[in-house]
């Protein structure tokens, strides 16, 4: 695995997945796996789980860690070829990628999507160029239209919890207050079409994701029966794709409580955080023993700790 | 001890002196009690003696830290509970701190008094709330209404520098230009009281402090006779409790300096840091032989390294 | 070498360059000299190079590294003497100085030129009150006049790619939409002067340095006569210390691109980083194979590593 940034860059899941039970296991099996090598973190955005998490798993591993929030540390960075950069931008990104990667061995970057120009994002230009200038691998801690350190923790999750040889999964939106990238819904689309599960998808008109990501998903407008005999609901808002960028409603007939649940063959309930409770999800959901969002949380740790793993045993 | 909060938390005073005094003698005794453990520090404020004295204690024990400053580094919390959140806070508390668990075995909080609303600054809401949702060892590293590593050094210092075997220890307010928190004096008073000392405060009339924490210590408003033979004085601005977190009075009268130091027993002066000079107190003070704010401030790496190393030993 | 600020600091610049080239061919020789031992990097300002290759460098030692940004993280500082501290300043140099120095062992500081009065920006003020309060050696992360870790990194660089025993290196002017400080420049001469190149310097008039720092170095005012025959060329903005942090000119005709660089003998091309692309120097000329603005940027860690073991060894 040269990189880690969409499920793709993964050759043998099953191999991954094994693996990432085993950190699961025992956290510090690998206690010098890191020795003299530098994982940069690298964040265009704001973070908790992700920040901790990889910091967590980067000292497992004896891995050491340089974190950097662009912006607030460093200065503004310019992406376009060939300008002439007498504006507010004051270094190019061919430039500070290639830096950190003199000074880093694996560079995790944190850029999410600005929902302004759908084409710029889902050209994932900032991921983009840090894998064509850093020369050294890149994971993403998500990106405009990815999150898969998060799929691939909830994609062990499910593993880890499922009673069925191939559980029901529904992806469903849920209203938000704030525009918000698709990313995570993509990224689990992308990660569960290819496992053993049943998914599905739903949402109010209008919130359609890419066609490259469905693909032929089924998609079910109505709620009430997406959620019929489902194993596991996966919760999540994102703007319009379409009218990208856009929210387009905030029913909060489409926020998930004990309403919908009660449709289920007894689901767990699945969300990658922060969520906004009673708005995306009722208290009585979230807080019941059927949820694994704090689960999904901790698995964060082994997931990133396995691709960590993987890419330095490859060096 | 589960948590570090207050002195109440406390066990074994004599004791954790004692271990303090063993710390402080040889940081670097015990090289791997933090081994394959994770402190996590959670910055709600500005920090300078904290931050970098609990890090360095950390590392003294092979204790590995993950600092995060919410609010620039993540996002806004919510903490109250049944709030349909579509506002401006992103995560609730309940989310946050339990996923912060499942990363850290230790979370140092530093949350200040908000002073706009008494009863919640004195409910303790931010350190409450980790305390009942993240499952695992909670440090104060300055709640709304303490400051107990701040005390516990100040402890160590006194009882490092005392002649007498009971000494007159003074606790005296001082103007300053912004309204702060009752905190380090309410802790300085919670952990003077149970030791052999005879503790006095003094303070303009309208400053008192919450009988809760003064109980039956004298209280003088007249600065003079407060400071009459004692041997440690210990200055401090605090807002009013009463007319909650206003400021009553900055008369420059309270600043201290020479003048009322004479007519102590040659007493050591003792500030927490930062401090106003010439304000809350005079060049002429602070930079005398007798002063002892910078002893304090080292005694912050054996304070948090000592209380760090018990919870450790119990994990 | 008790601190770290200038080029006069080094007693014996043979015997560090020598230590450099050892540091750079096994980064991993002295894995244990920084250890117990930690490292405060303490930044008034943004910083990406700096901030990454001194903590990769420290992690090269086994040095423990405390990173704060004073502002974001900590509270504005109090410069003055015997000021009356009721404005916007928390703290006093004095005290948080010699704090740090109680729980670090040795402190970098980054504090760029406020460009606003020359007199305190070459009194050197922030970086004069760590030597003076914080008991512990200092170094430069780049201060007001000077940026010693890059010029030494230069020094390396040029040394590493020189085809002939004294090669004609051209410090040369370049336009730059904002003001920037002196330093760098400055900092260049300080360091070339005694090496055994030929050093020339090119700039529009008005935009004279120092002349404590050009002495008797030849200054050029036609970029292109500068260029004739270069080995090196080394390209930087500043503004103009005569009408101090001012801009006097943004003349596109000193942008550096192929035109001039036909002129040197092959020249290699030299800046510190960031560049403002097609404003500083044309992308044609960046991007070309005797561009050594990457190699430089990598020598960074060599240079701070350099200096930081001589420090460890002589704690």
């Amino acid at each position: 695995m040269l990189h880690f940034t969409r499920r793709a860059d993964v050759v043998d899941i099953q191999s991954l997945s094994r693996s990432a039970l085993e950190h699961k296991a025992d956290p510090y099996a690998y206690p010098e796996l890191g020795k003299q090598k530098t994982l940069g973190l690298i964040f265009f955005n704001s973070s908790l789980r992700t920040r901790l998490s990889t910091q967590k798993a980067a000292i497992n591993l004896g891995l050491s860690c340089i974190v950097m929030n662009v912006g607030s540390d460093g200065w503004a960075l310019e992406f376009e070829d060939g300008t002439v950069m007498n504006g507010g931008k004051a270094e190019h990104i061919k430039d500070a990628a290639a830096v950190m990667g003199r000074y880093c061995d694996i560079i995790g970057i944190r850029a999410f999507a600005g929902l302004a120009e759908r084409s710029s994002d889902y050209a994932e230009q900032v991921l983009g160029a840090f894998q064509q200038y850093a020369g050294v691998p890149i994971i993403s801690l998500e990106s405009a239209t990815r999150h898969p350190l998060q799929s691939f923790a909830d994609l062990i999750t499910i593993k880890t919890y499922q009673a069925v040889e191939r559980p029901k999964v529904v992806l469903s939106w849920a209203p938000h207050p704030k525009a918000l990238p698709q990313a995570v819904a993509n990224s689990f689309i992308e990660w569960m079409q290819p496992a053993e599960v049943d998914l599905v998808i739903t949402h109010p008109e209008g919130y359609d994701l890419s066609p490259d990501f469905v693909k032929d998903t089924p998609v079910i407008y109505d709620q009430n029966e997406a959620f019929r005999d489902a194993d596991f609901v996966y919760v999540k808002n994102w703007s319009s794709y379409n009218s990208y960028g856009k929210i387009l409603s905030q029913d909060m007939n489409w926020t998930v409580g004990e309403r919908q649940m009660t449709l289920t063959n007894n689901a767990y309930f699945m969300h990658c955080l922060p969520v906004r409770r009673n708005v995306v999800v009722a208290d009585a959901v979230i807080d019941s023993d059927r949820s694994l969002v704090i689960e999904q949380a901790a698995n964060r740790v082994v997931s990133v700790q396995t691709v960590l793993a993987e890419i330095l045993k490859s060096l």
